[in-house]
């Protein structure tokens, strides 16, 4: 008779919601594409639909802890409301949490609802059930069209003063690199995302540096970071090199995170973390040269170190994430479990 | 009645020792040379025999609740001893607190003995009485010879896995700058510190660029900081950008840090601290430019905002450090009142 949460993955492209146990099993999982067309509030019907119909389901099993809504943005925790909202229109100030708990008849027996950015949730995902299960302190990198970060001490979400820590997609990598739409420049997102492998692709081909990118990009209508890691792994060099450069930027990152926060463990997830083994070696090779605490807490073999129990705990760790898009799933109903 | 604790500071030139009430009242310091050549055993005695005789003096007023020691290097918390010691020759991987607490005869009536490294009781000294008392998260980047670092979270020091976290000094900067000490190019400590100073200044001077601080250099055999800082405020152009370069490499490191941790307050302490009219303004712009998070939470005149009440608890305060050289003493005497 497990006691249940519901965790909410809200995209601009699909709505999920899943019933996870709190041991950490997932109990079932709905998939809905998210109709922004028609509107806010028809998208907070359909969630809610689909959190009342799980909650029922699993009612009988054991308790409803209540439900966490990965969201991209910025969220004020307090008022459980979205402060910037870029792709969901009409969430920005309007008292999301109050309506959602509204609408489900919470709060109830301690069940709520909390609202959380999804790359926060991402991050406690991966430190619950992930590539750091059992790791109290660490970092997850979401390498997607930017990068997302959240910040995982002593098993909870570090927040900082406005909900704004863990924004590594904006840490200056090259003082005087490409323009940001931030209106700084340099920023690691620029590098080490898939846009920036995408421009760094493009940039190549301008040069007339890279032939078969060129081709590729050219014949290919879905020409993008798969593709450069494609051409990567068959040895084209200006791919291969664009990977290198990713990884560099990346390691950089990672050597300035190292050095102020000395976590064990930084896990690099997103689409982009795929191409892994394409950017891993110049990436562990920056973090080496760079950081002289990880100098100092660097397992014998990285490269090799993620999954497995070789290293002591106290080697600084960074792997891949294992749980794919799932991670923010779990880490919402886990957010909810945390809360009160 | 007041408890108290001993606070310590033993740096390479000074061992300074001073009681502190529990609230924060310094009852009595003393300070002494640190007689490196006669040893480290001797530095030890006089060390315990200056506790001794505080302890002693003020039991009548209340309890003694523990001393703590800040030292420079890297400190094994749990063993009680030092790591890395490069300035302290004999103290690396000696058992320094089991013999300090032998020699007090301690651990009595829950009193212990603490080390700790002293950049992270600077930073603990200004939280707890000085331009961050009250501030719950924090951080102090102590500019001297290097950039000595420490977080505070919760009201007490974040050590991270390794007792490393807080190496601002080694964060990079400038991707392809100067070569530093650790191996890394373009460490903020190459830049935003006294020696950095120095160099920026010596480059000038060996490009021809800067007759007024070359006149100074070659007449002034206690050529320093102080001397650039004072043809700085004489409005010497060469002078001036050295600082305006300070500035804005202090400011990219700040940048990333408030984007990582998005904490109340960044307190900037140490000697080099006190040019703040003359490296700030470029401190703030770059930080400003360079920050999303900062950009989002900044006061509205950061370079008043310091020392007043004027700005709301969600703004991100950076300012002057208030406490000095006492800001260790402090922090030291504090570690020993947070311990078990």
């Amino acid at each position: 008779m497990p006691d249940f949460s519901i965790g909410v993955d809200l995209g601009g492209t699909n709505l999920r919601i899943a019933a996870v146990s709190g041991e950490g099993k997932l109990l079932e999982k709905v998939t809905l594409g998210t109709k922004l067309a028609l509107g806010r509030d028809h998208v907070i019907d359909e969630m809610c639909n689909a959190i009342q119909d799980l909650s029922h389901k699993y009612k009988a099993t054991g308790n409803f802890l209540g439900a966490g809504i990965g969201l991209p943005g910025l969220i004020d925790l307090q008022a459980g409301m979205m402060r910037k909202a870029a792709n969901l229109p009409g969430w920005e100030n309007y008292p999301a949490r109050a309506e959602i708990e509204r609408r489900l008849g919470l709060p109830k027996n301690g069940a709520r609802v909390v609202l959380e950015n999804d790359a926060r949730v991402a991050a406690l995902g991966e430190q619950w059930l992930g590539a750091a299960r059992g790791v109290e302190n660490m970092a997850v990198l979401t390498l997607g069209t930017g990068i997302g970060g959240g910040i995982v001490l002593g098993g909870r979400i570090w927040h900082g003063m406005n909900g704004m820590a863990g924004e590594f997609g904006h840490v200056t990598v090259a003082p005087d690199g490409h323009l940001c739409g931030c209106g700084n420049r340099g920023c690691s997102e620029q590098y080490a995302s898939a846009s920036g492998l995408l421009r760094m692709a493009r940039e190549a081909i301008a040069a007339g540096q890279a032939p078969s990118l060129a081709k590729a990009a050219s014949s290919d209508p879905e020409f993008g970071a798969k593709s450069i890691y494609n051409l990567a792994v068959q040895g084209d060099e200006p791919a291969r090199r664009i990977f290198q450069n990713f990884g560099r930027y990346l390691g950089l990152l990672l050597a300035g995170l190292v050095n102020v926060l000395n976590l064990e463990m930084y896990v690099i997830g997103g689409g982009a973390s795929s191409a892994w083994d394409a950017f891993a070696p110049s990436m562990f090779e920056e973090l080496r040269e760079r950081s002289i605490v990880y100098g100092a807490t660097a397992p014998p073999d990285p490269l090799k170190s993620g999954s497995s129990g070789s290293t002591t705990e106290r080697k600084t760790i960074v792997t891949q994430a294992v749980l794919g898009s799932d991670a923010g799933l779990y880490g919402a109903a886990r957010v909810s479990m945390l809360s009160g």
